[in-house]
């Protein structure tokens, strides 16, 4: 914890739950501090702040830390709710939102992961599940320019960091996301003419740099 | 989907899910109609209301469905606003109360689940790890009523359900939650006084004879 005023921001480049954080803060206009962690030798406000995960990312606001990306996303948006609403005022519209970005929550990261952590039969299991995931995403996209319909919002904002890994998980599992979810492409190239996201998300190559050098830590070949 | 007018809540007794959503809507005075699931043999009605994930609870509002329980709590919240608000209206103690929420939806129930389907040493582990569980929620309650203080709230739905499923956890892992969290025993029975709680949760013995039916259908001894 820390007892400065302001907004804190701790963080991992490569993590998509880190940059939805990130955007979300673009989207507003909010002015932070970004500190780095070093994840295999976290910092003491890290533990401090995130004692029971000790994961990021954290955003502490004047002092207090709010963690789990998703609930910070929606801190973010509730607290500076004057610009950029992320989530929708009708209830039933705001129910759909959170569905459709726990559904991300639930299913991309961790099948991603496998994409490149499996081989063989477990790694065609995990490539057929993420072509399923996105088909049902780009189902639930439909003609829509974002999530939502016009209005950039909550589920692009819990999706999109993913998109900067699809070159990671195409090039590991051996398939193109453009091929079996072409939708999503023109979505996240929507996405990516939006400052806030062009400005957050890294060089898919730098990811597959990362993701290479995460193989190499765990042996996989 | 039904194009009906109303409420209905698609349920399974035993759930604590499904709880979650029948104590949100009684603390609210709505009324619904109740439809049991056979979850061997799912209704069309609970296929097409939840394509995605096909499980319980589904609330379907005017015809319009939605699923995960605590989307649903707080769907229920925001159209039922005007009575029992579960959510506090300040964003950093909503989001301190969505922590928790979160945290024993992803901890307490799959804990629980090893501590009845496992045996020997990994069983040992999951008794060990749902301690830690408990203590981490006691800890977070301290001396207060609720979760929230001195409102029963958000965390105190997501959470009392599983109250009802202490006596089998005991019972399969031979531990007492008495002994290991005694304020969570007395924060159970304050919930207990309310009539949204008393009249949700099932017998602590019925569900142990639901977890002995379990264990028979999966061969577990």
């Amino acid at each position: 914890m820390t007892s400065e005023k302001g907004v804190m921001l701790l963080d991992f480049w490569v993590s998509p739950f880190g940059q939805r954080v990130r955007i979300a803060l673009a989207e507003k206009g909010v002015e932070y501090e970004h500190k780095e962690e070093n994840l295999r030798d976290k910092s003491e406000l890290l533990l401090k702040s995130n004692p029971i995960h000790k994961k990021i990312p954290v955003l502490i606001h004047d002092g207090k830390p709010v963690c789990e990306s998703l609930i910070i996303v929606q801190y973010i948006d509730e607290t500076w709710s004057d610009k950029a609403p992320l989530l929708p005022s009708d209830p039933y519209q705001r129910a759909q939102a959170r569905f459709w970005a726990d559904f991300v929550d639930k299913k991309v990261f961790e099948c991603g992961s496998k994409l490149w952590k499996l081989k063989g039969v477990e790694q065609e299991a995990a490539q057929k599940e993420m072509i399923e995931i996105l088909q049902i995403l780009e189902a639930q996209l439909g003609d829509k320019k974002y999530f939502g319909g016009d209005i950039f919002g909550f589920v692009d904002v819990a999706f999109v960091p993913f998109t900067s890994w699809f070159y990671s998980y195409e090039t590991c599992a051996n398939f193109s996301v453009e091929e079996v979810a072409p939708k999503i492409i023109q979505w996240a190239k929507h996405c990516m003419e939006r400052e806030s996201v062009e400005k957050t998300l890294p060089d898919p190559k730098k990811v597959y740099e990362f993701v290479c050098y995460l193989k190499k830590r765990f042996g996989i070949e």
